[in-house]
């Protein structure tokens, strides 16, 4: 085991400095004091010089002791409870959702520092990502006295948190969840019965206790995803003078994984002995049985999901500066243009190129993407203009499925040909690429499936709003044509190329609506995962011709002598990369979504038995 | 770790039985007297309960076990050991070469039992395949002596096999080895000194002895591959009367793995001791420094390269019936059909059912294409006619890079489809898709990385016999067009697709001729794995239809209440899936093959620092 870490932090400066208008954020009343672009450069070295200091020494130490469950007692590496400290104490971390506090930084700066800490340790940085989320509920929906209780320990390091949906029944269809909630005479306090399954983190001597948000249905609520609530649910129960006692949650097995192997994934029981409370957040059910908890819960699930998308990012953004270290070193072969010459370092091989190149136009376009979704968030979180929190909160609603599952879907095959630049040594754990696969695979799967997030885009973002918050997402990218289509010579085809393919993407719109109204329903499944692979396309198409016109300029501007010009000429060829070798596959997917092929659903499943 | 096997054995008898015209194989006298058609599905049925019986329980053992290498010993599961001897003292495997022995079967024949017996524990079955390329280039090569020596221990499962290529320095490029040797005063004997690196089943304590064919280069031959000889240089030296002594073999490593746990992949050090030697095979390098080493390895090679085909199909195939096995159990969710409905077993799901079908099509597709590989063997081993000798041969010489590089490219994407089905069960290393992803990677490296494939395709195979060669190999899928289309109205759009992909097919050679002739050879490394794949698909294309035609006249004949209707309709949906959603990438593939984007060649390789 091997995990080697390997980063640059350089288009996070050109994200946030030159392509999105930092100035907006930053000049919002929170920020304004606190930060301005002079200081980026400086964070973002600071945090990578942590990742690589601080962070990355933890990530062998903690795959290696992996999980220990004895006795009922889990037992993580000693540094990962370090590094759970370490960065909650230092501000990188929960506390800067903390809306009292002075100083916390943007989303979308905290977004690319985040993806440098994880990209150092995947393993134990979801312990800190699931408290933010679990403490964000707990700030948006708890009282002041639940505010008070927990969320100080979440923000220092002392507590963590976890997301509690999934029961062994019940994982993408959480509406059919067992556990229950028994009222009690205080009503904030419910007794809570049930059992959670692949709860990351949720146990381990990391933290001194652990808090779950909980999932489970009040008695007499709706079935369904309507009747749930929301409960705060921790390990140790927390009286009123601080002193903590036995809350009788119990955690009955951890998970053997493929990947991930530091990280505590637990299998949790709920009141076997009737002894576990837990806070309701928000109100009960109402007479009609419907509860807050799904809605809730949401709001911790799409912070999850963006999330998720940048871990897979990051995984995958590691494994492609490993490859691209070993092949400047590797001695292998002679170069096509003089194969009688010596023997060459594999980097200048033209197909380990394009494995390298597929990498990181990819990459870039995920990054992109992610810093879009976060520049939103802030944009939401922060304007004063209620049409510009709308516009915001629109445009998140749409890129959140894009987010999660388009960079979840491509680490899979990137990732693999990382291991794949590596020759033989990539199928051997002494090099990071190996690991970099089993970790990457579990973010396609956790905070619901792929086909959960195409069957949230194509069925519920498409139509949100009567179609206009879709038709304002694409109008953006309309506008960004109409704007800057014709103004760089040397981009013309991928303009072009761009243009075909929202041009392919409506007639895919509408091939799909057709189906739909004429009730050939198997297509929205059977072409669900496809069409959200092409939307990625689409708008990381439209993210990196985007960045490419910045680019060029400073191409132009610097000259091919300067120390920063292949910085640029970098981000140009990936953007051109990528609009001519992976964008064509959106009219490649109309072509296949137009053709209709009903072998899928034609199909008994008893042929799936040969 | 569980590794649970669940396979099929219904599309075998069809191929054998119904698609290919085996008749022709069990004429050839060597056959005739042993084999005809109707004992096929008993065999098939006995292998297959031997596959699970006897070899599938031994899978986990050997996962666990792992290999132990402590003070220079290398240790093996027991299991190991007792299932080599099982699988050739029982002539399942080395034994079917031996040209002296009566009733060996057809290779294609053994196509399908060693697929899965394979499939059943993949991490042992390798040092049987091995094994049988060691001795078959002993059996081609050798002089009666080293016969004697060594094969009849190779068949009976006293000794093992190996090839000996990669060394630390020179993997991909072997003709860079540094292995180096010298003569001895008996001329068929060398003194050998060198190390070798990623050899497969290079030490442990399975087999008393183990043979390894080793490539080195004699005093004073040419460098590059030219110069190169190929030896049998075993562990322990065979002494006249049948006495074993240490033959100055060491192991230096053993290999720790991503996946194939129970398989040990050794690092040797040959002659430290100034000790080691070997049996030259063939002759010496002639006046001109050239030697025979290479063109001899490439037949264990070729071999070596179907088998990969082969077993990245059977890990995949195995993860395929796995996650259908898991798919029916499971409840998830309801219909879309009936969403106020009960919930449902996930396999009714139409994006589940998708998963599956694009396994099945495509790993029958894979099968289609190995076992015509293994046709044409039999018809190159056996037939009595040059011409046809040389068909066969000529086919097989295009089919090798495709049936090793697209089944191994292929089976990563499907085995992660695969895990998705399982859900978050699919993470966890007690379901065996976890494990099939782990395992299934190396195949796309070994034995000649996918590039090196793809090149041997491209660069070598398009041009064999000034193009006459790959011309017929096409010329037979225009044959089947001219003779079937309009054949089977079901199958028309299928037919146009299968049409308009050869026509694309030789538009890209077109193309790609185009480049070369322009001198713009960056784009051969560019495009090369891109058109392998291209290449898979249009011949498995092809494949699927031809036997959808087959099985759409069965269906006719039995009607959909037989009991073995579902297998045909199968068949028939596969290649309706397979040649409406896979093969349009042929064409997907031109144009990027005709729009020459020139990035990747373009590239600097500082650009990828960010």
């Amino acid at each position: 085991m091997s995990s080697i870490f390997s980063y640059s932090n350089r288009d996070f400066k050109f994200i946030l400095k030159e392509w999105l208008p930092i100035e907006e954020i930053f000049a919002y009343p929170k920020f304004s004091d606190y930060y301005s672009k002079d200081d980026l450069d400086m964070l973002l070295d600071q945090v990578l010089k942590m990742a690589v200091e601080v962070v990355a020494p933890t990530a062998d130490v903690c795959e290696e002791f992996g999980v220990k469950f004895e006795e009922g007692k889990v037992t993580v590496a000693p540094v990962f409870r370090e590094l759970f400290k370490y960065i909650q104490e230092n501000g990188w971390g929960t506390s800067n959702i903390d809306e009292t506090a002075e100083g916390i930084m943007p989303e979308v700066v905290l977004m690319s520092i985040m993806e440098m800490i994880q990209a150092a340790n995947p393993a134990q940085l979801s312990s800190v990502g699931l408290t933010t989320g679990a403490a964000r509920l707990i700030q948006n929906f708890g009282d002041q006295k639940l505010k008070d209780m927990f969320l100080p320990k979440m923000f220092d390091g002392t507590w963590s948190g976890t997301m509690c949906l999934t029961e062994a029944t019940a994982g993408s269809d959480v509406g059919d969840i067992l556990s229950k909630a028994y009222p009690t005479d205080d009503p904030r306090i419910y007794k809570i019965k049930g059992s959670k399954q692949f709860i990351t983190c949720g146990d381990g001597d990391f933290a001194d206790n652990i808090i779950h948000l909980y999932l489970a249905r009040c008695e007499g609520a709706s079935s369904g995803t309507r009747g749930i609530s929301l409960f705060v649910v921790p390990k140790y129960w927390v009286n009123e003078d601080g002193t903590l006692e036995d809350n009788d949650v119990v955690t009955t097995a951890i998970e053997h994984k493929m990947g991930l192997h530091g990280q505590p994934t637990a299998a949790l029981a709920m009141g076997d002995e009737n002894n576990c409370r837990g806070w309701l957040l928000g109100d009960p059910p109402d007479e009609t049985g419907k509860a807050q908890g799904m809605a809730q819960m949401f709001v911790m699930m799409n912070e999850e999901r963006q999330g998720t998308g940048m871990m897979a990012t990051c995984v995958a953004a590691n494994a492609y500066w490993n490859a691209k270290n070993y092949c400047k070193e590797r001695v292998q072969g002679r170069l096509m243009s003089n194969p009688k010459g010596g023997r060459t370092e594999i980097i200048y091989h033209d197909d380990v190129k394009r494995m390298l190149m597929l990498n990181k136009a990819t990459l870039e376009a995920c990054r992109a993407m992610l810093h879009k979704c976060y520049y939103y968030l802030d944009i939401k979180h922060n304007d004063p203009d209620p049409a510009r929190q709308k516009m915001a909160n629109d445009r998140i609603e749409v890129l959140t499925p894009i987010a999660k599952a388009y960079p979840s879907d491509e680490a899979w095959g990137l990732v693999s040909e990382s291991i794949q630049a590596h020759g033989g040594y990539g199928f051997c754990e002494d090099y990071p690429v190996a690991q970099a696969a089993r970790d990457v695979k579990i973010y396609s799967i956790w905070e619901g499936t792929n086909f959960i997030q195409a069957q949230d885009l194509v069925g519920r973002k498409w139509t949100m709003g009567k179609g206009q918050v879709f038709a304002d997402f694409l109008k953006d990218i309309d506008d960004f044509l109409a704007a800057k289509k014709g103004s760089c010579p040397e981009l013309e085809k991928e303009f072009a190329n761009l243009e075909k393919a929202i041009a392919s993407y409506r007639e895919i719109m509408a091939t799909m609506g057709g189906y739909m109204a004429g009730g050939q329903m198997s297509f929205f499944q059977v072409y669900a995962r496809r069409i959200l692979t092409a939307t990625g396309q689409l708008y990381g198409g439209y993210c990196l011709l985007d960045q490419a016109l910045i680019a060029k300029k400073r191409m132009d501007e610097l000259g091919a002598d300067h120390y920063d010009y292949n910085f640029y000429y970098g981000k140009f060829l990936s953007a051109k990369y990528y609009l001519r070798n992976v964008v064509p596959n959106v009219w490649a997917t109309l072509e296949l979504v137009k053709d209709g092929d009903t072998s899928v659903g034609d199909a008994p499943v008893e042929i799936f038995e040969y």
